[in-house]
Parts: C-alpha cells; sequence; structure tokens
C-alpha cells in the first residue's frame, strides 16, 4: 500500500456536512492500490465496559483521477458527533488502519487518536438557494444584448452589428431591448439572466463603476430596470447583478475626490494610496486591480467603505428584488467582507444566490460563510479541451472532472456555476473551429453535468469571435443568421434538463467509458438511468457497451 | 519522483500570510525524493511582450516526518498578489513543474494554470496578541492551589490535603489563596494564569456553570476577583478565564425554567430540546455535553443565548480586565458563534487571547477568523510518548514534531498553548513513573519548544496524581514535602526563556540529531544559537557532535 498516497483530512472537501443531518467522508488513495475501503466510526462518548463503541461501514470508490482512487461514504450519525478513521485493504491483501495519528495494524483504543468531526452543527452547512440546482443561466452583456430604445443611446452609437466589437465602441443595448425579447429567452427555456455591470460607468462593459447606485442612462432608468426584473419574474427567470467591488473606476467620486484633494480628502481611505500626491502615470502609486491606473482598489476592510457596499448590496435586492449576486475579482477582496457580505444580503433575502468570480481552486470561499459558488472555470477547461481543442483525450477529460469534483463537497458542485464561456473568453464556436457539432457536444455536456449551467448569449445560435473584445458581439436578431438547428437542440436540451428527473442535478453522475474520443456516463435515479454516449471523433465509432441492458426499457431521449 | 507524495492547496498552512507583507509556501514531497525544489513565483499580471514575468526562489527543506519532507519559502509580493508553481529535481535528476493543473515538462504560459494566492488582505492574516508568546502560562484548578479564607468554604469542606480527591470532595480553595501565593508564582517566574471555571456551579471543578455572570461563592466575590486581577497584572502577570459555552450546568436557571414550563418556557429554544416532556432518565431527550444528562448543551445558533453568551464573554473583559478566554469543548460549538465570539472580545480588548480547547487538528479554528491558538495535545503526546512513557525513540518523536508543526502557519505555532498535563489528564510524574529527571526532561523540552507554555500547578514541585480526580490533588505548600530542586530548575528553565532571545520564540528550531533515545536540537537566532542535547536514556551515551564549534565561543547555559 502506497502511504505517502494516502490523504485525508476533516472539513473542506474531505469531510463535511452535505446537510443538517449528513455527513460525507471522503478518502484519497493511489490509483488501484486498494481493493476496499471502510470507514471504521462512532459517537466520540459511546462506550460500553471500558470498550469505544465503534462500527464498520464500506466506503464506495466514487470515482479516479490520473493519479488517485476517491472513496466516499455517507452517515447520519445520531447524535451528530463522529470520531472515525479508515480500514485500508489493498490488492495484496496488507490491511491498515489510518487514523489522525497514523498508521496501525489494529484499530486504536484510545478516541483522541482518531479523526474528529466534533459535532455537525446546522448553521455551519453550506447551503445554498434551493431553486439553484434547477436553474439555467444565461448570461447578457447588456451593451451587445439588443438596443430596445434609441433614445438612450450614448454619443457615437453605431449600427446594431455594424462593426466589431472594439474596446471603445458602442451599439445601444439597453433593457428595453431585453424586456422586448424575453420571451425569445423563455422560448429557449433559460430561467435565470446573470447581467455583467449596469451601474453608471464610462466603458462599455461597465467593469469601472462611477455611481453604484445608480443605473447607467445608455441602459434605462430605475424604472426600466423594474419593470425588467418584473417581467422576468413573471417568466420564471431570475435576476443576476454583477458587483464589482474589489476596484471602482477612475471617475468614482470618492476617488476624484482623493485627486482633488489628496491628504485632506475625506475618502483618502477608501483605498490603497501608497503616497500623495497622488499619481497616475508613469505608474500609479495605488493598488488598482491589475496595473490599471483607472481601477483603483477599494479598501474593503475600511469601516465607511464596507458599510457603503453592503448598502449597495442590500439595496438592489431590497427595491428591485434581485435574486443574484455575482462577484467580480471576488478572490482579491477580503474573507472578512464576504462573510459580512453574505449576512448582509442573506438578511434581506434569504434565498439570494452568491457567485464569486474565481479561476483558481476556490475551497476557501465555499465553507458555507461566504459564496454560494464560484464560476467554475476548471470545467470550463477541461470541456473545452475535449470537445473543443481536442487535445485531450476521454480518459484525460474524466480524470480531470473526477479530480474537480472531488475537489469539493456535493452540495457545493450542486451549485457550480458551469459556464463554457463568458465576456471574458473566446467564443465557443470560434474555439471549435467554427465546427457547430462540437458546440452541440459541449451543450449536451453542459447541460447533463452536476452543477448550474451558464449559456453566454448568442452562443446557441452560433454567434462566434475571438478573444476580448472579439467575443462581445452584438446579438443577431435576424434569424436568417441564427442557427435555429443549434437553438432548438440546446433547447431541447433545457427541456430534457427539466422534465427527465435524472438529467440535472437530481441525478447522480458515474463516468462509465472512456477510451479515445469515445465517452459514455450515466445519470442515475432511483430505478432510472440516462445514458449518454458521446464520439467526440470525426468518424464512426463502435463501443462494447459497458451497461447491462438485459429486461430493462430503452428509449432514446434525445431523438424522441 | 513519486507525484502521488505531493500535496499543496494553498491558504491553511500550506500557503499563508505570516504578516502583513509576507507570504510563507510550503510543499510536501516523498521523504528523501527530492534533492532541490524552487518556487516559480510572479505577479499575475506582470507580463511584458506577452510574457508573463516570473521568478525562480530556491525553497528549504524545513523538516521531515516518518512518510514526507516539507519545503518551505518566504516572500513579499510587491502587489500583495502572487501566482505560484513549483520546480522539483529529484534525487535522480529528474525535473518536474508542479501547479494547480497538474504536472508539466516545462512551466506552462498560461498564468491560470499556477497556484494563486490572490492577494494578501491584512484584515485576514491570522494575529494573535504580541504578548503571548513571551508568556509563560500557569494552570490553577482553583478549588485546590490555596485555601485563603475559610468563611467561604463550602459546607463538608475537608482540612487541606487530608484527603484523595474525589469527584465530589471539597478542599475550599479560594481567591485568598492564589491572591496569597502569587509571590511564589512570580518567583517562579511565571507570567499568565489560566483558570479553569470560577462561575457559580454545584461541582468541585464548575464545568456545570449555573450562573455566567456571577462568581461561584466558594472562590470569593467580585471584589476579591477584582483585586486578585489586579494583583496578577501588578506582577506582570496575565489573566486567562475558562467559558464553558457548549453547555451549561443542570441548575442554570434557563435550564430549570425549561423543565418547570416544558414547551410553555421562554428559554425552549436555548437548549436542543427533542421532545416534551423532558426526561432525564433513562437518557436524556435533549442534547448534552457527551451523555451527561447535568450538562444540557446550548443552542449557540440562537440568537438570544448568543448574544447572552458574547455579552458574558465582554463583560469580564470590561468589568474585571481578563486576559483571555479558554473555551471549553470548543470544537463543538458552530464557527459562526466562535466568529462572533472573536468579533465581540477583540471589540472591547483587540490583544485579548482565544485559546479553544480541541484534542485534534484544528486548521479551520485557526484561520484568524476565531481563535488565536488551541491547547496542543498533539504536542503533549508526542511529548509524553518520548520522555515520559519511553514508548518512541527520539527519530519517531522528530517525525511527530515535524508533522505537527508542519501542520500549522508558523504564526500559529508561535502561540499554541503547549501543555504536558492538566486537570484531565494524569500529572507528568506520574506517567514517568515518580522519574524526576524525566520530569526535567519534559520541562526542559516544553519550555524550549515553540509555542507558550503551561504549567500545570504543582507539577512544577512534583505533585503526583493519576487520571482525574487523580490529578486535582491539593497543592502542596509544605515545603519540606515540595521538590525544591525541580522547582528550582524550572525556574532557571523560565529565567532562559526569558533572558536568552534564542531560547524562546524568537529562536528558529531545527532538529540537528536523533538517534535511539539521544536527540539535539538548535534554537538559532541571528549569529547565535542554542544547543539542546538531550540524553533520555538510563545510562551515558556519547555522539558525534553534529555542529561545527571551530572558531565559535561555547558556553553552558544550563550550568552557568
Amino acid at each position: 500500500m502506497l502511504k505517502e498516497a494516502i490523504y485525508h483530512r476533516p472539513k473542506n472537501n474531505y469531510a463535511y456536512a452535505y446537510d443538517k443531518e449528513t455527513l460525507h467522508i471522503m478518502l484519497r488513495t493511489k490509483k488501484g492500490d486498494l481493493a476496499s475501503a471502510w470507514l471504521i466510526h462512532g459517537d466520540p462518548f459511546d462506550w460500553k465496559e471500558n470498550a469505544w463503541q465503534k462500527n464498520e461501514l464500506e466506503m464506495a470508490l466514487s470515482g479516479s483521477d490520473s493519479l488517485f482512487d476517491y472513496w466516499s461514504v455517507e452517515l447520519r450519525p445520531p447524535y451528530r458527533r463522529l470520531r472515525y478513521g479508515f480500514k485500508l485493504k489493498d490488492t495484496n491483501g496488507e490491511e491498515v488502519i489510518f487514523t489522525e495519528k497514523g498508521y496501525f495494524e489494529e484499530a486504536p483504543i484510545d478516541t483522541n487518536d482518531y479523526f474528529s468531526f466534533p459535532f455537525l452543527n446546522g448553521i455551519d452547512v453550506f447551503h445554498a438557494p434551493e431553486w439553484v440546482k434547477d436553474t439555467v443561466w444565461y448570461q447578457i452583456f447588456p451593451e451587445r444584448f439588443a438596443n430596445g430604445n434609441k433614445e438612450n443611446d450614448p454619443e457615437g452609437t453605431l449600427e446594431w452589428g455594424s462593426a466589431s466589437p472594439s474596446p471603445t465602441n458602442f451599439f445601444g443595448g439597453d433593457f428595453e431591448g431585453v424586456i422586448e425579447n424575453l420571451d425569445y429567452l423563455a422560448k429557449l427555456g433559460i430561467t435565470g439572466i446573470y447581467f455583467t455591470p449596469i451601474f453608471k460607468a464610462h466603458s462599455n462593459h461597465k467593469y469601472d463603476t462611477t455611481d453604484y447606485m445608480e443605473i447607467d442612462p445608455q441602459f434605462g432608468d430605475k424604472d426600466t430596470f423594474k419593470r425588467l426584473v418584473n417581467e422576468c419574474h413573471d417568466r420564471g427567470i431570475r435576476v443576476m447583478l454583477d458587483a464589482v467591488f474589489n476596484h471602482s473606476g477612475y471617475y468614482f467620486k470618492p476617488f476624484q475626490d482623493v485627486l482633488e484633494n489628496e491628504e485632506e480628502s475625506p475618502y483618502k481611505d477608501w483605498f490603497h494610496l501608497k503616497e500623495f500626491p497622488i499619481q497616475t502615470e508613469p505608474a500609479p502609486n495605488y493598488d488598482t486591480f491589475a496595473f490599471v491606473p483607472s481601477m483603483p482598489k477599494l479598501n474593503t476592510e475600511n469601516r465607511e467603505v464596507k458599510e457603503y457596499l453592503l448598502q449597495v448590496g442590500k439595496y438592489w435586492i431590497e427595491e428591485f428584488d434581485i435574486d443574484g449576486w455575482r462577484l467580480d475579482v471576488a478572490n482579491e477582496i477580503d474573507h472578512q467582507f464576504w462573510r459580512e457580505f453574505r449576512s448582509a444580503v442573506k438578511s434581506v433575502k434569504p434565498d439570494v444566490y452568491i457567485l464569486g468570480e474565481i479561476w483558481h481552486d476556490s475551497m476557501p470561499w465555499l465553507q458555507g460563510d461566504q459564496f454560494d459558488a464560484v464560476m467554475n472555470y476548471p470545467f470550463t477547461k477541461a470541456s473545452l479541451d475535449f470537445f473543443a481543442h481536442q487535445i485531450i483525450d476521454s480518459k484525460t477529460f474524466v480524470n480531470n472532472l473526477n479530480a474537480l469534483l472531488h475537489s469539493y463537497p456535493k452540495n457545493v458542485n450542486e451549485v457550480a456555476f458551469n459556464l463554457l464561456g463568458s465576456h471574458d473568453t473566446p467564443r465557443i464556436l470560434t474555439m471549435a473551429e467554427e465546427d457547430v457539432d462540437k458546440v452541440k457536444l459541449l451543450f449536451l455536456f453542459q447541460l447533463s453535468f452536476t452543477g448550474t449551467p451558464c449559456i453566454y448569449y448568442g452562443d446557441e445560435i452560433a454567434v462566434t469571435g475571438g478573444a476580448d473584445p472579439g467575443c462581445r458581439k452584438c446579438m443577431i436578431w435576424d434569424e436568417e443568421n441564427q442557427d435555429i438547428e443549434l437553438f432548438s437542440f440546446v433547447k431541447r436540451l433545457i427541456d430534457l434538463r427539466k422534465n427527465e428527473p435524472a438529467f440535472g442535478n437530481n441525478g447522480e453522475l458515474h463516468f462509465l467509458y472512456a477510451e479515445d474520443r469515445k465517452l459514455v456516463y450515466e445519470k442515475k435515479l432511483d430505478n432510472e438511468s440516462l445514458l449518454f454516449i458521446i464520439n467526440n471523433s470525426e468518424h464512426d465509432e463502435s463501443i462494447d457497451f459497458p451497461y447491462e441492458l438485459q429486461n430493462k426499457k430503452v428509449l432514446n431521449l434525445l431523438s424522441g
């Protein structure tokens, strides 16, 4: 047995509360090393005749990646307390006990030698809003979705779709445009819209906020926004806004005040200023987002800044009934701020969704006290590498996804924000070298995977576009230029996700087969199994079907 | 290279802020596998001519345990942001790059492939009070330290030391007794007293609190306690109290109220009651500490309970100026409560010390948002196994300590509460089979080890005692029955810790030699090294001295 490969540490993804009664325990071992694993467990205080009362529970091999096997088990400790260890048997028959204190031949007598999950306190359980795991998101970059009101167009607005997107041009997209096309979105079947920033700002992308309490006039006014939210809600569509709290824009009043009044400004502690006079060139002498002088980093440790931003967080919920906040550059802001943010926004709407923009491993933000989810870019990368770029085979793809799935608790995975592209990445069709079939497989995989999928506006009708700003093209509304068949395919998948209980997050995902570019996985619920059989190659393939079909009723869901 | 052994995950002990400018990065590899390791690092946004600007920094082998080597490095990222990976070279010359996305032959180009420490926010840095790392604690079980006032003796009080301690007998120890003996403690040199509970309660140990706002009358009144704190402070001695917030005592008024009024009680949500009528026999139908019916678990998720306990936390600081709280059964209370507790008590006294009673791996409570330290029982176990029980050799001892030291950040280790025994464990002299020499080695090791040592009352004069209640004997005040030589030895160690800068937490600890029962370690500061040469066997030993002494001045600190 390769002891060096064995890993377990309580809390995080290795031991966590799935709900107020249920613990999940996971163990990592070298791939192929073990024949079986058992959890040795008991209540720490349950002693009879000087012997700790322990039980054994067999663990299941829940997945493998390139180096490791992951063994998992679920249990409901009657008194919500647990001491536990592992009994491991390798393929040579060697058996060892593994506990917090190391390796033993026999299960230790002292309960202090074991791992501890001291108490399952309900308030600490990671708990995202119930509605999220059944949501299909649609991301809108408001300047580019639809221009419904010419009167609010900014100066120099170009005709819709008449030019390639540049870092500075404007096409006049607005809220009226979204409202006019909500029936299109309802027809597609999406149930949530994530809007990139809508607050007053100078740029076309609005990530350089000037006023967090005002709508940018090019999009409409607060009445229009209220109408937009109501129209969405009438169609069962939730609304999520983008909160850019890491930094403000250059023209944010407090920053203008420090530029004008320097040390005398009452806002001098709102930013991370290093010296006076403040300079922006050749390099800013204050902290910024990246090295962008026009995006000064906000001092979120400052009480006034915190109160202002928490007020912003609450205001748009209280006044406009929005359903979620997507947090820009979320991992560069302090944890303390996010804890207070969660507490503030959940106090006004307990089931509001909090989504952090983090491109990396995000466990520290997903412990239940900060975010409900992060933008699942590791999912994006794995999916694009396999389906679009075709630079990994299906074995590697499964390894990467198993590593990802096992790096978070199950309740975290169920609400992960699974995107294939965004305003920050090239469009999927372009990455797939304009092969719509690859895009179809991407959508099929995304919409059936654990988590909550998000479609980037236009991807469903085959809009193309390279890296930012190329990926921010105007939405195509002329049906002749839309790929209607792709739209129907995506709509069909969304319907399946809604109507087939096992398709979405209630179905348990298992990879069954992965060879070359062929992949079979299962979503299982009760007695029903949905099988996804994917040929991600250019030519026909046949496989030995990895599933017993005798005495089973088979239905092709996709073709009907 | 054994890839399965390699482990790194940002935050926790593997990547953390040591202070507001400094990051520590650590990597785990198979023992003996690597020849060297480098950190590849850079600011995520520092690009020149389409190339990420990265640097390399060699890592040091900071320690090993039975299976693993630990490689560590410290750095100060100029913009407080870090992307990083590792370049590893094994003893066969094989070189690989390890990042968040796995193993590579060449350093990846995409910064998203690397590990991320997104931003060093000051407010998130683990920061215990400065004074703690220079403190030598002394634990007093008040009923058994000294009886200074016969008038407050409880009914049936026995004559001091006239009987063995039982779960229920009383000897009349009180605050006056402590005050009378503060000069003794000052002479010993301790600088902090941790008192087990002093609030109103029925038992002799007072862990069954009846009123958190009142002193137990057998110890004195609030005036006496105030005088005690002042007298301690006058001698440079801090005072820490014991907060039993996991459960109350049976006679706590709110619990009595629910017993009396059942469902009608306004306190029914203060506990975890499962049904009415409430029963205590044959088994309680409410949650308890362990299975003890007289210790009902408090519902710390309840707003009223929380406010009451936070009020308690603040009251004893505000009114009596105490310096620390030791939190009983700390890991069974919710994290959310402890975050609010930290915020509440630090708001009234920023440098108050928060010490949790946790016997297990405690990283989830030591992230900077909850506790300053935990009771370091893994240190206790390793030390006793080596010095007292002699069931492990010095190699295993060093392995166990290195595993422990590398399981926490350095700033956490520096304030760890290193105890050799407590009111919950047999006394060290008894565990050492009454061999005072072993106890001397235990004290030498404890007082020179990283962290903040605590002496259990009486251990310094060779008091004996088995498991609870045996370890709660009356303090011996008759000098004829005290081991004065042991006292002098401990006092000498405390003096050294105070007066030799490298002896305490400013000295960097390195294990230099471990064979059989022989151990050499170094505490190093600037150009000075303190060498600790320990022979933990029954007979004389000689060793090849693992240190270059040429051209160095040598002084025997212990003998003078």
